[in-house]
């Protein structure tokens, strides 16, 4: 089984968010409708409505209430999405042209504003206190994230524990938020809304972890962005932290360059070389394999639905993905 | 009475919205608490603020929920200038240095964007869904203004009504919306609402224009900002649109290719005199005083009390205002 498979289950409802997005950004000024369409129709994997709908199946299923949550989570991700693309000033993502390259970085940053503020309305619809803290606070701590990250680019220093932390805002607080709000919005019983939040949580570091080992094994065609674009930004992503750790001599000497020249001296091609056979992929994605256990032993949980198998699923696409 | 006696009489409220303020910002966070503060102590006039709480003064006055309100529009405004500041290149702002020159954009980016969170959080403890929907729909609009604004950029096209719309989706929103949120938290009654509501928007375009005038009066010390600084932007306002249909063919001209060259051609510092002598000036100011003129017939239809004095004021500080 496969993720579109997986998907084809919730096909009505996935089509129908999909329509729900449109509507959420439809504007009648032209620019604005061509940056949003755009932005819409790079796709993604769309994994955070998903997570409402499945997360919400394991209580009194109502559609119409988890769709603006679905929709909500996903402009939110979406609008971070944009801003990204200005703070990394990257030309493409998903194989397209962002935002900031087919337009400007100004019409970026008013796009993700403006998907914000249509995010903010679609939760003000639902008219759930509790949701809508719930969703508040991860707005701010992902936020905090973001500064932070800003603050670790080309740090040589980055500890294993300050890694986690920041990937934790950066990806796994949004989808455990995701399953969460789902589950409140089913009135799921305390201790499977527990136990589904925390898959989220598991579900996404595993996915942030895999995602800092793509940028290092894919290419252009497969990642829709260049390889290693992360160490060109001055990400420092677990891969080179290992190598900065457990390299030898030479290859900590030529990151520790790389890094303190904030990539100005050293070839990125041969220190992406260098990490590639440091070790570091592979004590990586141990520890993305290590949080998708956690994630399946939450799964154990929750009783044995055609959705909690199609969590699993989608845990084990996400292990195996290779985009 | 000047706007610092206005003040007075709401000083202790104020001074606790200015705590609250702090507060909703608060974080442990190195940096992003630099940055907030850099943006608090900045101050500003909290026009929104006052506006809510003299609003809210015609209905039964509960301070706890203006405050929120107050709070929350306050940060909205923050965060909307720190992105401003990214998109306009500005050095300073109110004679500071503005967050993207004291950091950098990436990092003015997301203080904005962590601004709108939390400002989002205050207004879910609020928990007033149409008052949330009524602010939602604002920002919806303000970013709609924003975008636009880009697109007319050095525009020679640009109409009296066009400007108009800009403006009003720029500022008079916001403050019409402080005024009908503060009302609407205070069951302030339908008619009163609406004309308390109407003189925030006329207030807020009056208070715009004189804003696009100062610019071409002021001089950095004053204003806090370089002179001129509007057009060097691009950014066309009423006077140079008059100038630009009513000027001398020298005059026209000379805009034109200003405009055209995207401001590489021709002296920006002739160009301001050029409008300055135009009668541009003059015809802003009117309009602005014309604005006003509703304005005041707006508080005629609230009840004579202490803080429609204030309203009163208010308006006339605007009018009268240099910085």
């Amino acid at each position: 089984m496969n993720l579109q498979e997986i998907y084809e289950e919730k096909k009505r409802e996935l089509a129908q968010i999909e329509r729900a997005l449109a509507c959420a950004i439809h504007t009648d000024h032209d620019m604005l409708r061509k940056t949003s369409n755009h932005l819409l129709e790079a796709g993604g994997k769309r994994m955070r409505p998903v997570f409402v709908l499945l997360a919400g199946s394991f209580g009194s299923y109502e559609f119409e209430q988890l769709q603006k949550v679905a929709v909500a989570l996903e402009l939110i991700h979406m609008a971070t999405l944009v801003h990204d693309d200005v703070i990394d000033n990257a030309e493409t993502r998903r194989g397209r042209k962002t935002v900031k390259e087919e337009w400007d970085n100004r019409v970026a940053m008013y796009t993700g504003d403006y998907i914000l503020a249509c995010a903010l309305k679609e939760l003000t619809a639902l008219g759930e206190y509790p949701v809508q803290e719930r969703l508040a606070t991860a707005m701010v701590r992902m936020c905090l994230g973001e500064i932070a990250q800003i603050e670790d680019l080309f740090s040589e220093e980055l500890s294993l524990k300050k890694y986690l932390h920041r990937i934790k805002r950066k990806t796994a607080l949004l989808m455990a938020t995701s399953c969460q709000l789902g589950a409140m919005v089913s009135d799921v019983p305390p201790a499977l809304e527990r136990a589904v939040t925390a898959y989220g949580y598991y579900v996404g570091m595993a996915f942030q972890l895999t995602d800092d080992v793509l940028d290092f094994m894919g290419d252009e065609k497969t990642l829709g962005k260049p390889a290693g674009s992360d160490l060109e930004q001055g990400n420092v992503t677990l891969p080179v932290i290992y190598a900065l750790n457990q390299g030898s001599e030479e290859v900590r000497q030529a990151i520790f360059t790389y890094l303190r020249s904030k990539g100005e001296s050293g070839s990125l091609k041969e220190i992406l070389d260098m990490i590639r056979t440091s070790g570091g992929i592979e004590y990586t994605m141990d520890l993305s394999r290590r949080y998708m256990d956690k994630a399946f032993s939450c799964l154990e949980k929750l009783p044995a639905t055609a959705e909690r198998e199609s969590l699993q699923m989608i845990a084990e696409f996400i292990l195996r993905r290779s985009y």
